[in-house]
């Protein structure tokens, strides 16, 4: 008997005191010096060597984060320029984050239709009896392809114990050229989105002991009205909110995602934690201890976090 | 310097006859006995023979339609619950049939933003000065984040010769949902993301020799007033056409899509022409000959494309 995604990730969250996520997306610009290894020709010897310096840095990051936060999520975007090697290390960092208990959210944003939707469903949520993969247990979809984009995850999903969350509003600049069209009874695109994964969850996922399904959303909008409108109009989704700290959201915009009862929203923080070193203000405190910054840039990230949910 | 990625594709067209593009989307079930050896047991040795039956496969099916037609395009979903091995071989067959001299159009339908985007860009368009890695002519893209999520690839392809194809109207049975929902000034979502796609086009595209810009659109829809006018709006923008064949398309529909002068498409024909021995028609004629029934449909298919355009 699988249990249900929306359970336990609701358990999840209680269990490590805060509904944090920590987006773990590698640049290899970015990582510490120990872990750029490589040279610049561009060569197949330097990009191998890149790859293995993200994987270990990845790692360590996984390492320090477990104890504190629910759930992590990979971008596959940034693996897949290293190709098959990279799809490698990737499905590595997956399974032991899931080792490790976190809930594993696998950024890929994949959208297709029939048997080729089928196809991304069972790449990236189905676990055959077999040691090939491991796989994420939920990941995003771009929905603009209709139902037929979003059955065949949620049938695996479903059946899996697995989830999806699909994009509603997205927190890019311009989101809002085909997001924020108004529609001609008045609603926006987004906001049409948002009634059909309502209507999604509702037809096809089963509901979990949580009160929420593993149809999920991914919403981020400034505005505090539209967050409050989203969220009434999807009541039985979570939703993955992006954009905490680098992308510049402040800790206040954040509680319209959630319920009254400080549920129904996981919030997402990457550069910010990951390349924490970067800052000068943890920087200065832990001089030469890049992992010193993770770790208290994750746990600031947690204690924000606490303080903004109501209920 | 780069040949422009329009240019090419025009003059393949010119050279072949036909705006052909065969899609090689490999299922496993639907592949000559000869090339499913695995077993059922699904474990990974199973998964590795299936996976070598379904490269070559391809290999053969490349070999077969290279003199026909000008462009095969790769769906990367077919390929990605193979995970790194299967990534392998989308490349393995990528490089194969740019080196038989075909137009390859990878579909990977993706769609992020920043610095994300510019991954998923340098994953699958761009070509660093490695043995790493060949990628494809074209891929398609996702738009429904706007621009930020577009420009990354727009950049490489304009840099690299390659092209791009945007999601504008898809021929599945949902796309409706959200692609036609009507706005307030009477356009239809895929209207407005048609004006962008123009608009993009201008923008940040160069025009070729052949009239046409790297970033073209995917448009399938079965009413001749949505063709024209999608024609219309992006005058400057190839379109790529889906559905041909298995899909339910009669000859008749695909005219709209063309220029008076018989430019400005590409169609795309899959199952039928690859799978074309699971017909009785052909299997009549070649009994024990799946090659002879997938040349013989992909010269149909070429046939009844030189029937239909215009000019």
């Amino acid at each position: 008997m699988v249990r249900h995604f929306a359970d336990r990730l609701t358990d999840a969250i209680v269990a490590k005191g805060a509904p944090a996520v920590v987006n773990i997306d590698p640049v290899l610009q970015s990582l510490p010096s120990e872990f750029r290894t490589a040279g610049s020709s561009g060569g197949d010897e330097d990009r191998t060597a890149a790859l293995q310096g993200i994987r270990t840095f990845c790692l360590r990051v996984i390492d320090i984060v477990a104890p504190l936060v629910p759930a992590v999520k990979f971008n596959i975007a940034c693996f897949e320029p290293y190709r098959a090697a990279g799809i490698q290390v990737y499905d590595d960092l997956i399974a032991e984050a899931s080792r490790r208990g976190l809930i594993v959210i696998g950024d890929v944003k994949r959208g297709d239709v029939g048997h080729t939707a089928a196809l991304y469903a069972q790449a990236h949520l189905d676990e055959p009896n077999s040691t090939f993969q491991t796989t994420a247990d939920a990941i995003t979809l771009n929905g603009y392809l209709g139902w037929d984009g979003v059955k065949p995850f949620v049938d695996v999903a479903r059946e899996k114990g697995k989830g999806v969350f699909i994009l509603v509003r997205t927190s890019n600049d311009s989101a809002d050229s085909i997001q924020d069209l108004v529609t001609r009874d008045g609603r926006k695109v987004h906001d049409v989105v948002a009634s059909l994964v309502a209507q999604w969850a509702d037809d096809s996922s089963t509901l979990g002991h949580s009160g929420y399904t593993s149809v999920g959303a991914v919403v981020a909008t400034r505005r505090g009205d539209d967050a409050a409108r989203l969220r009434a109009a999807m009541s039985r989704s979570i939703f993955l909110v992006p954009g905490y700290g680098a992308q510049g959201g402040e800790a206040e915009d954040y509680k319209h995602y959630f319920k009254q009862d400080g549920t129904g929203a996981i919030v997402a923080a990457g550069r910010s934690i990951v390349f924490a070193y970067e800052a000068p203000a943890y920087r200065q405190r832990f001089p030469d201890a890049w992992d010193r910054c993770v770790e208290q840039a994750c746990r600031d990230f947690v204690a924000d976090l606490r303080r903004i949910i109501p209920g």
